[in-house]
């Protein structure tokens, strides 16, 4: 995996998007080098590797895939406002929200360019994957803004938007190395699946390491979530159980609508709540069963077993690395 | 082209883009349904018949073209602030911003996935060209916001901006019809800079008219852009020939800065400096070099001239209904 990463991460490095008006290409290019695991291209050499295929064709959709997800990036920085992205100014930031928008623009435009350097019949093919996962991910962007401002989330509705908003695109990555090798419908699309359900549970898991991982590990401030009153798995299963506890309800919403507070005891006190609630072990619950479910979706392969257990590892890893 | 453009406004009109999330999918569905001439989509049309392509075929490029069109309005209403699009409110007022950056995004790659449909050979090509057109048009819009900002603008950088914000959308959408309908690469460029250089003219004229048209046909305010300072062709020109005449120099600078003034009053101040230094034929003779050179790539078409003459007189049409 290592190898894929250094494979996209050299050709970033000298990739050129233009250069005149450089107000334009510069926010691309700096975006672009700010680095980060670049695990959605590395899934498309991973699952073209998975089904036999000629990884040296997979790095046009690969890059495609990156550059769409720093679209992404950038165009939601503007939105929630975020100043800091890698712990580096967003473009926004570093310009303006008008050359944040239109830079994103272009990378969007850069990434279809990307793809359609794929020259083969399967082009179509991954170009309408490619964009049904695009117009996904703005579903669950703007789900996430929804629900922002929404007093009650359902947990179901919590679920379809992480899946909409970051699952759809790790299962895109995949299916889109799975049709470069040349794997059937079928299979890709149990690849799909597999990746849509590890996704989730990835999400889930970072949910609960806000408040649950060991911190130095974590590299985070413990209950950053529970400070900004974050939708999170936690806090939306939290909200659902108090419905019927008075008191705790009471305590739980008085934490959720102080403006002023010291933020430990924020935290703790709502772990309190969580602990007392059993959340934690409700919401590792929900991620084993997405992570079973991922299971059963990669078993309905048609590849060797020792191949499935290389992927089960890499998944792994890169959970485990998260903690 | 009556007709062209009714196939358009019904498929239009039937149109689904998505239902969930509403805030998402309503933006779409009112920025589509504003109205419009629908210029670029006909183009399509024509350029294909022009080339005596299958019309049939044209309607789902033709409204990728109108899709990507509308996308770069909801963006750049966005960036200009602008509270009115079509009489109506733009997508970002009637909305918000964060809204006007996700359903702008969406219809982004609803375009392509429009495009996508166009099932054939051709497809690969058709996506170059669309993708290479976007980006000039994003490159275009940046300058164009640079040059807001800059006090020095030279007549050659405006002839460029205009010709990458607006002049080549309409190149590219007569060459998808061309390319639609087989023509060859040389007829397929010839047409592209026929309708880059008619755009130009467009523009151009669009200049004069804000000053020099008859009010009552043109059914806009005289001297808009005079009164905002906009730099158009005629003020571009005028600040490049005031240069060596110090009393006209100041007297025009002194009304750009002016911070209170008549409206009326600023109209006629610099309309009379416009027409003591003969812009108007200034930009008359501009204007007519983009439109000879217009014809001149129409007559390097291998097509009957009577076609020619058609679309030359659709294209006069068209200037003169702006008038």
């Amino acid at each position: 995996m290592i190898e894929y990463q250094q494979q996209i991460e050299h050709a970033l490095k000298n990739k050129k998007y233009g250069s005149n008006p450089k107000e334009l290409y510069e926010p691309i290019e700096y975006m672009m080098s700010l680095g980060g695991k670049r695990l959605r291209p590395v899934l498309v050499f991973v699952a073209c590797e998975f089904f036999g295929g000629d990884t040296s064709k997979a790095l046009h959709p690969a890059l495609a895939i990156e550059l769409f997800h720093n679209f992404t990036l950038v165009h939601d920085d503007i939105m929630d406002k975020a100043p800091l992205r890698r712990n580096q100014s967003t473009v926004h930031k570093k310009w303006d929200d008008n050359i944040a928008i239109l830079s994103g623009d272009t990378m969007l435009v850069k990434a279809y360019q990307e793809l359609c350097k794929f020259d083969s019949v399967v082009l179509p093919k991954l170009l309408e994957l490619f964009s049904d996962t695009a117009v996904k991910v703005c579903e669950g962007q703007q789900l996430d803004m929804n629900y922002e401002k929404l007093n009650k989330v359902s947990i179901a509705q919590y679920l379809k938007m992480i899946e909409l908003k970051t699952a759809v695109l790790l299962g895109g990555s995949l299916k889109i190395g799975a049709l470069i090798a040349g794997a059937d419908e079928k299979n890709a699309q149990n690849i799909y699946d597999f990746g849509k359900h590890i996704g989730i549970a990835f999400q889930l898991q970072d949910d609960i390491l806000d408040v649950y991982a060991n911190e130095e590990k974590f590299g985070k401030q413990k209950g950053g979530d529970i400070v900004a009153n974050k939708k999170t798995y936690l806090l939306l299963k939290a909200l659902e159980m108090v419905e019927n506890n008075r008191y705790m309800k009471e305590e739980l919403h008085q934490w959720i609508k102080a403006p002023n507070f010291d933020a430990k005891e924020k935290v703790n006190a709502i772990t309190g709540i969580y602990n007392f609630l059993n959340i934690p072990e409700l919401a590792r619950a929900e991620m084993k069963k997405h992570y079973d479910m991922a299971l059963t979706y990669l078993n309905g392969i048609d590849v060797d077993d020792i191949k499935k257990q290389q992927l089960i590892s890499f998944a792994d890893n890169l959970m485990v690395r998260e903690v």
